[in-house]
């Protein structure tokens, strides 16, 4: 058997999904060079060393034939597993988690002869967190008041932490070590509900779309200060100032303006500061509960946006005195894709993850609703420079 | 001085308002027969004892003119104490609450000639909750599965208790007694998002009409449940089942349907389902961190609606785990306004409220849009048997 292929004879071990109701996140390994051929292959110790770097993409649920297409296309093709009519060999194993490992698995055997080896969705998430925290430099970060910090995360003191994944809906996830987690709350108001309403209100197609309109947004026009009921007073007695909000979308009861009176940006605005900040509260109570100081928000939410991260914080801050602090990853989107791929190491003809620490990297594939992307190989696809710069051990 | 008037000449101690930043609140004593003049007056112990009822108004706070004219013809009129001209004499003194008592008090003074003696906003609900709980028999209720029980409520076993006011937006209160209270939390997804959302998706024109369209809506046209993402299934690791709301609104992302392919009706659901449940878990989250087994709900956004009842009440029996419970009011929008009136009672010249135990009643004063209300005594106006019935001792 050709060594190249026998690696992926029975598990494509450089690539693993994790299928969301909105989204479907990809992870997966790319040999340094311009294709795998090329790739940096050091033989040692039993193993194939391979040099190369973790790549991401993520694709919208409802368009998962481009993301089977991309899969079809970029990684089988160019793992030498697909058969040349097209498709691959019977009984090929990938990784995948989310929802949609479920829903979805017959969809995935039929058109790409691919098996989901099927990871539970919260932990993959939490191995997704810890590899994160424990191997990449400079992951986790504060965003206040402007002011991004990365954060040096001691090893020693990593737990216990709250993990907050804000995807379609929300789950908090009390993290006590390794494999030690437990699922304490979540909230339905998420990203799917940001996206849902606010398609509704402003006719946006997608989240980017409604994050970029948010940017230009005020939310006073749309919301119901602690001013608007006090007649442009605070409320001193409990320390709500007047520029709190006392109602989300509370002025839109009061002055006869129909949906079309209001500026789209506004109401993105006003839409985004109130999933926010309830999220960022809900997360507050329950690290309270718990003792928990630290609280990592991911999931496709956030998106690195400065707003959203902010409001989270200042959440976080409020609600806590201070007390709490709101951290934020790098990798914040593939948390549970990036758990699925760690979790190929649990077995013994798998791969092993060493990132390199002094050049680490990240590629957010960014798939555009045209297919340009199509019959390229991924490698030429990876647009800037975050990938994840590491190693793999291929036994 | 005419002895009618004189309890009325410097103090209109038989009216109290909370003017919230969507409704105005109004609770007032009409004494019994029908209009003032026959009103039983027992004098004894130096006190006027008039027996009478405790009655309950409620306006849109924009549409104020309405409660002005209401005020001026039905009770400064009734009173005795409104000039020929339409205008009162100056310095009546009323009790408000509510940040209206701050915004809106240049108008009741100019129009009526009302200077609002201001009382604390928070100050008053619990005020108002403490006087319901401690006079009123069959006046708290839990809800759960359609099935409403009265609860009786134990005077020395009475606090600590949770206070969630859900107006405009919502207040989270701890009780530890008279006076003794501290607002320990708040969330702004409370009323006033859910009319101000609800007219901006529904068209909907009043918080009842709303509440009417819910009735008849069902949710999951328009929420993602955790079996849309996971194929049907439950995710029954975490104790979720196929039919718990993974995020709402959720589906509204993925079938590129419009908001006016939507009925409105499931609409209007979802909308009070998020509210209520997102309310039910902080309320929940809030009593577990100080140790409260009971919640009362109160504010005008319930407005004794089974399906939001019921929605509340399992979101904190689910969250606690059946720990907590959810308790409601009768008087549930009338809180701060009751308490407002109640606090006449400490000053010298004050009304000392004596609710008659058998024969609790209270009237909705229901407020139409039209001008028919207008004119007619308020006793005329009261509809319905659920006034307190009680007698107020006059110094």
């Amino acid at each position: 058997m050709d060594p190249k292929n026998s690696r992926f004879s029975t598990q494509i071990s450089h690539l693993a999904l994790d299928i969301g109701g909105t989204l479907i996140k990809l992870v997966y390994f790319s040999p340094n060079g311009d294709n795998c051929e090329d790739g940096s292959i050091v033989v040692g110790n039993g193993c194939s060393v391979v040099q190369g770097r973790l790549c991401f993409a993520k694709f919208e649920t409802r368009k998962i034939d481009d993301c089977l297409d991309f899969i079809r296309f970029n990684i089988l093709q160019h793992s030498g597993v697909q058969h040349t009519n097209g498709t691959a060999r019977d009984k090929l194993s990938v990784k995948a988690t989310g929802g949609g490992a479920f829903k979805f698995a017959d969809l995935f055997k039929e058109k790409l002869g691919i098996v989901f080896d099927k990871e539970d969705e919260m932990h993959s998430l939490v191995c997704g967190v810890n590899f994160l925290l424990k191997t990449v430099p400079r992951e986790a970060f504060t965003y206040l008041d402007g002011q991004k910090e990365f954060v040096q995360i001691d090893h020693n003191d990593l737990y216990p932490y709250l993990l907050v994944n804000i995807g379609s809906g929300v789950s908090m996830i009390k993290v006590d070590g390794d494999g030690k987690y437990e699922r304490i709350s979540g909230t339905s108001l998420g990203g799917g509900t940001f996206l849902g309403l606010g398609k509704l209100l402003t006719k946006c197609k997608s989240f980017d779309e409604l994050l970029e309109l948010s940017h230009q947004g005020n939310n006073r026009v749309i919301d119901m200060l602690v001013g608007d009921i006090y007649g442009g007073t605070d409320y001193s007695k409990i320390g709500l100032s007047s520029t709190a909000i006392a109602s989300s979308f509370g002025k839109a009861i009061s002055d006869g303006k129909e949906l079309e009176d209001y500026q789209p940006e506004d109401v993105a605005r006003s839409l985004l500061r109130m999933i926010s900040n309830n999220i960022g509260q809900i997360a507050y109570l329950n690290a309270l509960r718990f003792g928990l100081k630290r609280i990592f928000f991911g999931g496709f939410f956030i998106r690195g946006l400065e707003y959203t991260m902010d409001t989270i914080s200042v959440a976080v801050h409020f609600w806590s005195r201070g007390e709490a602090k709101a951290m934020f990853l790098r990798h914040e989107g593939f948390l549970g894709a990036l758990g699925a791929f760690t979790s190929y190491k649990d077995q013994s003809h798998s791969t092993e993850l060493k990132p390199h620490h002094h050049t680490v990297e990240r590629a957010v594939l960014k798939c555009s609703d045209d297919d340009s992307f199509r019959h390229i190989p991924v490698t030429a696809n990876v647009n800037d420079g975050e990938a994840i710069e590491c190693s793999i051990n291929l036994v």
